[in-house]
């Protein structure tokens, strides 16, 4: 008890908060492997499904003041990115979130580098949730804003500051030899309303698809939506 | 000009809410069709896109604060029932925002019911995000828990009160007189952290899934999600 008592202080050390209600930041650490019989109340599932919210929210709000020159659809790009598990994976293992992970591995079916991702993912979110409550609105948008946002100008500057046909292309010509190949896959809408679905094809193999309103723009998200695809899970960052 | 001036007014009266800076009310309701070259800046998409995730982030820590008994599983689809066209192209109808909205009708390809729904519900969005933008966090908040906190009490009502399974068999007595029979489709994990997918059938067809803990839970969430796709589109409640 006194040990989990000093880990909850270390945590909270590193996370540059001290909780009112400290049994919300142990709720927080908690997979329901941990609490079956009351993971409603013990577990961190419910308070992982508010911070995810509140992340998306803050995220959103900040890509939307900071690019606006972007689309609908690079926003909607840029954002599922940075909540991506892979990106939120990686800064909960930057803040070690897995030293205070109360889980019950022996009981899990699984136990690999991926569940630790999740994990590691779940915690994140659950911190903000419990931030949120805990603290107020403010302190969660400063916390989110300390360890997310400067991963939002990174993700941005890899899925749009380089041109993601050339840099394809480039995987391509290294692993296959080849050429992608773009195909308009179905067009919609009329005069001012239009659509285009674009993929982008490895010989036959589809490896990505982008909708937009010109040909150009759909297949740039074409590109990217190959990029992320081809980019092995858990690795910290696309290849440039 | 003059007339579109005095259409802002009403519908700030109707709003209650005088915006500082009234392009971004105006661009709240312009849809792309209105402005296909310069869409990035004056249609409402990329406000639609940051007010979907504030009213997210409200209604789940709505849901969050007042549901503390439900499951994450519960609290995912009262949210997702919140937040679908159906119930807030409701909302977007009762503020009558349809008179407000400003669409080339004539360039889209098809203009029906569905669009006047579609249309009510991105506006919706775009008003809170504009909201948001103009006004501040709180007042944004505060015109959500105005507008659609009332009907996440509706909706759980719906979804949670009345039994589900109960609901679903006398509907499909109705209909086909057979009742709706319930297989376990998945079993996953292990001992503390098993999860179950059952799906209900009417005969042969499957008319709904749910995924849980227990059989008994995913049971209810499969019957619940049968109660949805059988519930028609722009129908405003779910048949009690």
């Amino acid at each position: 008890m006194t040990e989990s008592t000093s880990d909850l202080a270390e945590l909270e050390a590193r996370l540059q908060i001290t909780f009112h209600d400290r049994r919300l930041l142990e709720r927080a650490l908690t997979h329901h492997s941990c609490c079956p019989e009351t993971a409603i109340r013990d577990s961190y599932d419910t308070l992982e499904f508010l911070g995810d919210a509140i992340i998306s929210a803050h995220v959103v709000e900040y890509i939307y003041r900071n690019f606006p020159e972007a689309s609908e659809g690079e926003m909607t790009s840029l954002k599922s990115e940075v909540v991506s598990r892979r990106v939120l994976s990686r800064i909960g293992r930057q803040l070690g979130l897995f030293d205070f992970v109360r889980v019950d591995t022996a009981s899990l079916r699984t136990f690999n580098e991926r569940s630790r991702d999740s994990l590691c993912t779940d915690v994140l979110e659950a911190l903000v949730g419990a931030i949120h409550i805990d603290q107020g609105p403010e302190v969660a948008r400063e916390f989110v804003a300390r360890w997310i946002f400067p991963v939002v100008n990174e993700v941005h500057r890899q899925l749009f500051n380089s041109n993601p046909k050339g840099r394809l292309q480039n995987i391509l010509l290294h692993r296959s030899g080849c050429l992608p190949r773009y195909r308009v896959l179905e067009e919609g809408g009329s005069r001012s309303d239009r659509t285009f679905t674009v993929g982008v094809f490895e010989h036959d193999l589809l490896l990505g698809v982008g909708t937009a309103s010109s040909i150009k723009e759909a297949g740039r998200l074409a590109a990217l939506d190959a990029l992320r695809s081809l980019q092995p899970e858990g690795s910290p960052e696309i290849s440039s």
